[in-house]
């Protein structure tokens, strides 16, 4: 066997909504070569493909070159693992079921793997993260909605149809909030920024107080806490209340899972200070006895676009055959 | 090799309160022969051991012998599959951390597995009931307790100490009833017939119709089922407030998990026909909208002593060392 036909590296795709990022990472986790495109110049998947497909060849000229490649792994929202496809995706532009995993398979000729983007993550950081070595672990992670990664005896948790984890459309509040799901008082409904914004408004029709929150209509989860640093009071208590209503949330999803850990991405972690001492009171006011003192709140080590470059050369590494999808 | 080294049968033993259950079994989970004896005689843990490897060894020489016989699997409550031990229990007289599976190991020279009654149960609905061949489930228990076991991607999720599935302690009413386990609003405290009976003298108390329920003190799940047959509408309106509750607990449970069913033992079927209507319809608002029309309600094809012993057969036919546990 002659040593350039060892496959020693993978590429790793992120796709998000603003930017596709793709890299050259190998089996130690490091990241050799990255570049990136944005993902919604391209409304057709055929053109999107062909964009994809001509940065990947063009960073491996570059750097590796293709011969070191043993596969391809991708992080993408929406993804189904099992099926390779991207499905009824509700922001990109391709509507309907996508085989992008069977498609870039077929432009390039490498074997390629596709997650759905809270799985991924997950498998970065088990990797190569703050869960390394744990076998029982959920993710958590928050941007436009809440989503989760179970990880349960050592295996990714996805469930009868892939969509284990959707810890933000448990009911924390029966009748509670509507929720854009529909349904009415999901935990997603109370602690993403949007659900903090509505917290806000019900806090100042509660109170005469002034507060800065008065002078804005809506606010980031940055601008919430710089009022909050500045002593405002109600915007301390807007996010205690989110605190609180999160740590209900979380106190059931441990209970039925008694994982060794949650894991919190920095989403969440913008609004930390002003939010974990109310979220770890109520988790222990509700977790179930036997492992209240065991279940360890422990933050991602791992930044965003790191992690789930990792994680897609996880999944690239795991992939056994050239023809997974049809 | 001859033909009598050949290990053709299991023992599996289902320990309870009121009484500890032998039997011989074959590999395709056919019951050779049964003894029973009554746990609670044996206040010493030792003089439980002796009694149980007695009745063991008596069983075997009256049917197969001991040399066809490969291992032992023990199902018990506060069962810990991990360490073999009984670990304290609340309702055995043998406190602390028993280390019954190595005990009986080291009495008869046979390996011994020992799991969570439910645990056991789940395996035993898998491999020769109404579960079997799903990759994805949970099956649902209630007895004095609500209980839970799930299965996850082909594996018993135990979670990191042993303690998955305890749904019965998810928080359904933030702020309401006090539950046995010193929480507040737990499913447990609803569903349960201590809970239902708590429900009733809630209904009774908000109307002023006649009803069967004001000449009991307390009642018995089969009991509410006969007032409800006979029309007493106070009865029919509790067991209803029941399977909301019970509905909306599942469809937590079912959106953090989705499972691809939902198997219910006969402890809940007795109460099937008055509040499962209610409970379908709740799980239905309730649930991740993706999954609400994937997750199957099936009724367990097992009757409970058989669904112990058939997973504590599981049990010993997967344990791979004699010496398992120290």
């Amino acid at each position: 066997m002659l040593i350039d036909n060892i496959k020693t590296h993978v590429v790793g795709v992120d796709i998000r909504l603003e930017s596709t990022t793709i890299a050259i990472i190998d089996i130690r986790g490091n990241i050799v070569a990255t570049t990136h495109f944005p993902t919604m110049n391209y409304h057709d998947v055929g053109n999107f493909l062909t964009a994809m497909s001509d940065a990947i060849m063009n960073l491996l000229e570059q750097n590796t070159g293709i011969d070191c490649i043993r596969s391809i792994g991708i992080s993408a929202p929406s993804g189904n693992f099992y099926s390779g496809c991207i499905e009824n995706s509700p922001n990109f532009p391709w509507k309907g079921v996508v085989p992008l995993a069977a498609m870039l398979r077929d432009r390039l000729g490498l074997a390629v793997a596709l997650g759905n983007d809270a799985h991924v993550c997950a498998l970065g950081e088990w990797a190569f993260g703050a869960a390394h070595g744990m076998k029982d672990f959920v993710l958590l992670t928050m941007q436009s909605g809440m989503g989760s990664c179970i990880v349960s005896n050592g295996q990714v948790c996805y469930g009868a149809n892939g969509f284990a984890g959707e810890v933000g459309h448990t009911c924390v509040i029966p009748e509670g909030r509507e929720c854009g799901c529909g349904k009415k008082g999901c935990l997603e409904a109370y602690v993403t920024i949007k659900g903090i914004n509505k917290t806000a408004k019900e806090v100042l029709a509660e109170s005469n107080k002034p507060s800065l929150l008065r002078d804005v209509d809506t606010f980031t989860s940055q601008a919430i806490v710089n009022f909050c640093e500045q002593g405002d009071e109600l915007a301390i208590e807007t996010l205690r209340r989110t605190g609180k209503i999160l740590g209900l949330g979380l106190a059931n999803f441990a209970t039925i899972l008694n994982p060794e850990a949650i894991v919190f991405t920095e989403d969440l972690m913008v609004l930390s200070r002003w939010i974990m001492e109310d979220t770890y009171a109520t988790f222990q006011e509700y977790v179930f006895r036997n492992i209240a003192d065991k279940v360890k709140f422990t933050v991602s080590s791992l930044d965003d676009q790191t992690r789930a470059l990792m994680g897609a050369s996880v999944l690239a590494w795991d992939v056994k055959e050239y023809s997974l999808f049809k």
